[in-house]
Parts: C-alpha cells; structure tokens; sequence
C-alpha cells in the first residue's frame, strides 16, 4: 500500500505554493492566490508586514499554507526588528503575525511552535543575530517539509484505492495551493500521475465561492490532468453515467466516530455516491481528526454572508432584500465514507474503533 | 382534491407575465425579463417586429408564455400588413413569428392554431380587417385564458398532497414567468398562499443560469411568498434539517412511463429526497408528456455551451481553456417520482399503467 514507485513518465513540476529565496537574508515568494484562475503571479515578501498582508487578503489560504507562510515571516519579523536579539523579539513578531487571521488554528499551532523552540535555544545560551535568524529559517523550512511529506504520504495511500477506476470526483479545494505542495485529496490525483496513471478528475464548482472551479480546475490544468468542470448540481448525472466510479474529498473536522465536516455540498456528493454505489473517500492529515468530539452532532454550522450567495465579483444575481442560507459546510454521516486517507494509512471501514486503532 | 375554497385572505395580484391592452388598435405590454431580478420593466409592443425581439432576446421566456407572446403578435402583425386581408396574410405573419425561436414547440403549435382558424374562417366567408383582427384577438385572448386556467388547475391539484407540509423545495423556475399567470410547480405555492397556507419555499439557485435566484426567488419575493435561497449543493443540508418535507419541480418532457426530462440537477434533488425520504413531485400540464417516447433513455442529453459553466455577467470564473461538461437537463427515473401533478389530477403512483389510466 506504500507504494514508491518511481514516476514512469516524467510529470509537470508540482506548483510551488510558496518558497523561500537563499540565505536567512533573502526573502519568501508566494503565489497570489486572488488573482486565480486568471492570472498566475507571485508576491515576494521582504519584510513581515507584507506576509502578515499576504494572509489578511488571502493571497495565500488554506490552513497549512498560512502556517508555513507565517513561520518564514517570523525570519523576515526578526530580521527587521531593532530590538535585542532575544526569545522576547521572536514573541513580538510572532504576536504581530497570529492577528493576521484570528481563526486560523494552524497559524497558531506554527508560531508556538516556534516560539517554544527560540525559549529552548535561548534558556541555553545567547544566539547571535545571524544564527537566531538561520535557526528560524531551518524551523520554517522543517515546517513546510513536514507538511510536504505529509501530503506526499496521503498521496501514497490515496492512490492504492484507486485500482480499476478511471474517473473520480472531487469537491472543493483540497490542493496543493492550501498546502506546502501536493495538498490531501489532490496529492492522491497528483501522485497517480506520478505513477503514470491517466485519471480523469470531474471538478465541482463548489458554489458559492467557486473554490473547485478558480483553484481546483487550475492546478489540475497547471499539471496537466485530464479534469472536467461541472456544476455542483451535476454531479449525480457524471456518476450515472459512470463517469466516475469514484470521489475523494478533503475534510475540516473529523470527529471521534468519522462524522466529516467539510464544504458544503461534500454531503450532497457522499449520498450521490452511495446512490450509485461508488466509494467516497476522505483524505486529510491526523491533525483534522478532533477526537474529543463524539460525533458530528457536536459540530456547530457556520452561516455565512447572504451576499455570497446573491452577488458574484459585486454583480447581483438574485433579487435584493432575499432571504438566503448559506452554511459553510456540512457534515457527512460516517457511515457514508468508504474510507478516510490520511499519511498514516487508510481508515477502512471507518468507525469508532477503526479510528481509535489507526491512533493507538 | 379539487378544492376551491375562496381565499381566507387577501393575497398579492398575480404576476402578469403579460396583458394586452384595449381592442384589436390596443398593444401587448410584457416583463422584460432579461432586466430581472435587478428592475421590472415592462416592453410596450406595438408592432410585430418588437414581439419577435422579446421572443428572441429572451425578454420572455418559457414554452407557454412565448407561445402567447407570439399569438398576440399576430394581431400586431396582420394589423400593420399591407397585403391583402385574407389567410395567406396570417399565414405570412405566422411564419416570420416561428423564426424568433425556432426550437420552440409551444410557440409552432400556438401559430398553427391560428392558421387552422383562418383557414376556417376565410373557408365560409371573407372577412374584413376589423372582423378578422378581432377574431385573432379572440384567439389570441382563448390561448392565454386556457393557460391561466391550466395553470390554476394544477395549483389546485398540488396543494392537496402539501398537508402537513410548511416547507418546500424547488429548482429552476417553473413559475408565472414561463406562463400565462401562476406556472407549474409555483403555481402550488400560489394557490396555498390563496388559501391562507404559510408555505416557506426553499429556492435552488440553478447553477449554471441561476434561474432560480433570478426568477423563483423574484417571483415568490412579488407575492410576499416566505422564501430562503440557496446554493443547489445546499438541498441536501436543508433536507437533512427537515426544513422542508417535500419537493415540487416542473418539467420538459415526461416519457410514457414516468421518467421525467427538467432542468440539470432536478435529478439531484430527486435522490436527494428518496435518501431523506420525503416525496417529491412533478408539476406539469399534460402537454408536456410524449408518450411516443417509452422511457428517459430515449430522451438525449443536449449539451450546452462551457462560457455558461466558466463566466457569469461576462467575468471568468474558472480557467481559461478548462474542459467543462454542461448538461442542460437530467432525466429523473419515474422510480423517485411520488407524484405528477397535471392539470387534470394527480398521477400517482407514478407507473405506465397511471400514465395511461390518466390520459384514457
């Protein structure tokens, strides 16, 4: 199931969500993921308050890209700070960079990272400003590889599942662009390649905000997969006519029991699936499984703005004043999820138990 | 079932899709409704060209409505022709009318009863331009009158299977718009609403044409009508909520056995209501059944352009250059079918034998 094999063809070059210059005194470029599908173009990042920008305008999403992006921010923060060269500084930059996206759990999770690392180096022994600053590069650089095998791995056990099946379906984006590289359900497109195969990827739109067709639509486009966009509503007609013989999905929460939190519309695709009988699976790292959590039952909906159901790009498509609900996601029962692909392996069938030991 | 308690209270005036104004001199006022949901403007069409506009821009749309658009134009037209007053004249007009939108049914058949008429009425005697142009008038005034009628019937028909029943889902817009005055499946919410029932309509925006976000929500927002739009990825979230306990669509073409033509992603919602277990129902006039056809399989999927899937209002959405796949319709198996609605009752179960029973 862990397969390695080495590409019998030689594949596009991964999109490079971000990636950093030279020496601790170079800086970050990262692509400006507002100006998708249309235009492909990168922002460099000097100093820190244009990655802190970065995130607030969303050029760069997506949980594990915002906390790489961040953490090359922390070097660029410390650089250009004038104050002592001490675990203090690295906090106030790391303080500075977490109000970028307040809800950003990974953001978080990145900065104290590498806040707790600078307390262990300087409870030590003082650094000097150029070793302060290459630690920190090599923390970030050690962050963003991290989740670069970890999407690797998803891809690898992903791509076991999809013997005998020519097309498969995906909603949303769970790319390579939210990521350092090949992203979670995309990496098991993306390493099928990679072994030669020539998968046939049908893409949702994923209305309202269009995350399939802008991103999704894109990187399959970058790296030359056969992909197919269509409207959300049209993806029972792709599975009855066989089309598909298969989805994968990514998830933003998965409870103790499989309940999956995902964009809405991920149910509508999961019941599509057992109608026609075909598997769906989940693929996201250990990190998305909330374990305290019994059950999707315990997972509040979010609303969000009525306007991004009634305007697009500021054009009014429905009449002013409607009432609209607008759920940003939804949550699919476990009961329909074949399995659930993470770098550990595959969760199959997935239940309370077979979760317990896939973390045991 | 074919209740016609008097309206407990009062209601909104129906939406006039469109109104001829005066005598034969008089003109045809109707929506524009291309400038929907934005403004509700009315065309004031004074001389037949302005008719076949309005048919052929889409300023209105809908097999029945085009249909009694264009037999209104031939008073407009017959009225302004220099040729002789006789069936030849009519005939002339009829044929420029058939060209605004060639591939519409309603319409041929609408003007071949005009010119079976006149065959008639030129086959007894001559008749002068006032006779003749109030005769057309007539004609004109029966075709609409009949649709409003048609309409109403199935209202009637359709509010009794909503027992118990305070919320509903539609898709598309199978509504006033497209007819004469009430449509098919609005035409149930309609007639609940005369008969002081509290509906709450939950809208499909219909990807990719957002009629329903442009027309349903419009037209249930002009009758003050409780109304919630959404994303068609949504359907299944607000089912599983039991926002709604049945469903209500139109239709294109039902097949000899039930199998049901409408517009893309109607099939969606139908699986959608068998996994929630809540009936869903067709609403149409017989008209709209061949029995030529023995099932859905002969029904062949028309494929639309990929501009309506990558761009809206002229902006890109997706790609340039993405492989797009854009069904225009689906066929619903009669399985998933609890009911068909017609203007002569309710057929139900659905099967061929009901089929056949209704239309003996």
């Amino acid at each position: 199931m862990n397969q390695t094999n080495p590409s019998p063809l030689p594949t596009p070059p991964a999109i490079e969500t971000m990636r950093w210059e030279g020496t601790p005194e170079g800086f970050l470029r990262l692509i400006d993921q507002t100006r998708l599908p249309d235009k492909l173009e990168e922002i460099e990042c000097h100093d820190v308050a244009t990655v802190w920008n970065a995130i607030k305008r969303l050029s760069v999403r997506g949980a594990p890209a915002i906390a790489i992006a961040a953490a090359y921010g922390v070097v660029l923060g410390v650089r250009e700070a004038t104050e002592p060269c001490d675990a203090t500084t690295v906090n106030k930059v790391c303080d500075y960079l977490a109000t970028s996206r307040p809800t950003a759990v990974n953001l978080f999770w990145a900065l104290d990272r590498i806040r707790a690392q600078s307390q262990l180096w300087f409870a030590s022994k003082n650094l000097d400003r150029a070793t302060l600053l290459q630690r920190l590069l090599d923390e970030a650089r050690a962050i963003h590889e991290e989740d670069r095998q970890m999407c690797r791995a998803i891809g690898r056990h992903g791509v076991a599942l999809l013997e005998n099946i020519t097309g498969v379906l995906t909603h949303c984006n769970a790319g390579g662009l939210a990521t350092a590289e090949y992203g979670t359900a995309l990496s098991v497109f993306f390493t099928a390649q990679d072994q030669g195969r020539d998968l046939h990827v049908f893409v949702d739109e994923t209305r309202p905000l269009l995350q399939g067709a802008r991103l999704t639509a894109w990187e399959l486009q970058q790296r030359s997969i056969k992909a197919t966009l269509i409207c959300d509503s049209m993806a029972a007609q792709v599975m009855r006519e066989g089309k598909v013989q298969a989805a994968i999905v990514g998830a933003d929460r998965i409870a103790a029991n499989g309940d999956t939190a995902n964009k809405i519309g991920t149910y509508s695709v999961a019941l599509h699936c057992r109608a026609h009988q075909i598997p769906f699976y989940v693929a996201a790292p250990s990190t998305t499984f909330d374990l305290s959590i019994e059950s999707g039952a315990e997972i509040p909906i979010e609303q969000r703005a009525a306007d991004e159901v009634t305007s697009l790009y500021g054009r009014q498509t429905a009449p002013h004043g409607v009432d609209v609900y607008n759920p940003a996601f939804d949550v699919t029962p476990a009961e329909l999820i074949a399995g659930i692909i993470t770098e550990r392996g595959v969760i199959q069938p997935v239940s309370r138990d077979t979760i317990a030991t896939h973390f045991a």
